[in-house]
């Protein structure tokens, strides 16, 4: 599925973002006491839901029937949280920076796919965003909570700033490892900056008046 | 994606009903403190994502990539919220026959799309009733509530009534154009008597036995 | 859509187990005071979720838009329950089981498409469980609870032994029939035990962390 430059490399990335994702699935899972199947599907869907969803609207094989390692990616994350669970939190932060480097690369493996299916930027830049952000409204759903990337310090945002960077790389026709680099870092560093500083979106003010829903 | 007879005028209706259905998601996002990409987010899935799930389902390309005034129409009515919230509590009325005539024209879409793919009429009228209130059932999974169109006055009972007025006028092999106008103003007035005379359909007789799930 | 042995014995028990997945999101729909339309869309999704999410991801077109019986069968199940709901409690035992016969016969409905369509077992095993268990889900996220097959007895467990089962059978190069009654009395029979000694799994430790939220 990669048309990117240094497979090796990038795969040892993918890895660890999706292992970053599934642990962020299970966890929850496991605050809400479901069981270690439940844990292992949830952390499943965090980690390659978004793909599956894009991959669905490309009209192409979902990424994970081909290739069983994301699979066995989210037994290892499971594996690791039933082993290790007491330690975790105190791998906080290494966590949050493996969530953004797996935000990062899902957001660039997204864009790239959907301009190879010949969609133009605009198409690209939702599914790079779908890519990286959908998983963890998947894992909010299941888990019955509001999905928090719609209230919390930017995420899906920085997928969104990532695929805009990725198309202005694309005009000055950079090479195709820079515009992938480029558009990564951007992630990144925007969703890495975001948390530190606690940049939020505004909030529309609410009208009080879930009432009146149609 | 039209196969309607005076598209001009019928892509003006579109874009009110998208319109109508986005402000709808987006209102409700406010109500729970959703940032703007949060609401903006909502607001798309509601206008766009029961089309989708009849696209997905028929095996064609989701409509909104193939034309980005859906996502301009959302963003417009993000703006909108935005910049008039205040206002938008006198308009309510307003919002309703929006949304009915979103309502109306989305089953008109759905039920001729489902036919050209070459689907019977009983299929049709079920990706009719997809396009006109799946959005809203994603929309109150996103903002975690029990999806409303399934308890209050009658909603998407009124795109099936609209979808068997589509299937009588073929039976009598009226014009395109009579079919859609008459299926259309089946969903629209069926949806405003029901609101205005509060018609509901029958509740079932809960058994108290939540308990009892499989 | 069958390759299976014996069609009309077959039909027979699909039938009973779409009755019987839908007559458990009718009952949980009642339970939530949902209106007759409500009940049906959540008793169809129950009974036809999982097999739709499992031919949009292999591609093929959903089973239920071919074939009209489902589409019935859920119909006949919302009609039972409005007339005999006082008589259910009874027969608590019955659905039970008719759920447990569903369970086994969408699983090797699952495996055995996803093979035909030329997927590696590990995909099957997958879809099998997808093909069983995720119209589950999917009622459990429109009544607006948190699944419940990822916190109770084995559930989609039994779907994924009985996927190793069909597996095991074609290691041997068993004839088709005897594999698909092989897995699906695994699934069957691990269903039932699993209920019977109150068989769980065991579940993840909560961190207490629900605030770490990524």
């Amino acid at each position: 599925m990669f048309n990117i430059a240094i497979p090796t490399f990038v795969q040892i990335l993918e890895f660890i973002g999706t292992f970053a994702f599934a642990i962020s699935g299970i966890r929850l899972a496991s605050a809400k006491r479901f069981d270690w199947f439940g844990a292992y599907v949830v952390g499943m869907a965090t980690a390659v839901g978004g793909g599956t969803l894009r991959d669905i609207m490309l009209d192409v094989t979902p990424f994970w029937m081909t290739d069983s390692i994301y699979l066995i990616c989210s037994g290892l994350a499971l594996l690791w949280v039933i082993l290790f669970s007491k330690f975790l939190v105190h791998l906080h932060n290494t966590f949050f920076i493996f969530d953004a480097i797996g935000l990062a690369l899902f957001t660039v493996v997204g864009v790239q796919k959907t301009l190879d299916c010949g969609y133009p930027l605009w198409v690209a830049i939702i599914m790079g965003t779908f890519t990286g952000a959908a998983g963890g409204v998947i894992r909010d759903v299941f888990i019955n909570e509001i999905p928090l990337i719609f209230r919390k310090e930017i995420y899906a945002m920085a997928c969104v700033i990532g695929g805009i960077m990725f198309g202005i790389c694309d005009l000055f026709e950079l090479p195709r490892l820079i515009t992938h680099i480029l558009c990564g870092a951007s992630v990144f560093l925007t969703r890495i900056l975001a948390v530190k500083y606690h940049i939020c979106l505004p909030t529309l003010s609410g009208e009080h008046d879930e009432e009146e829903k149609i």
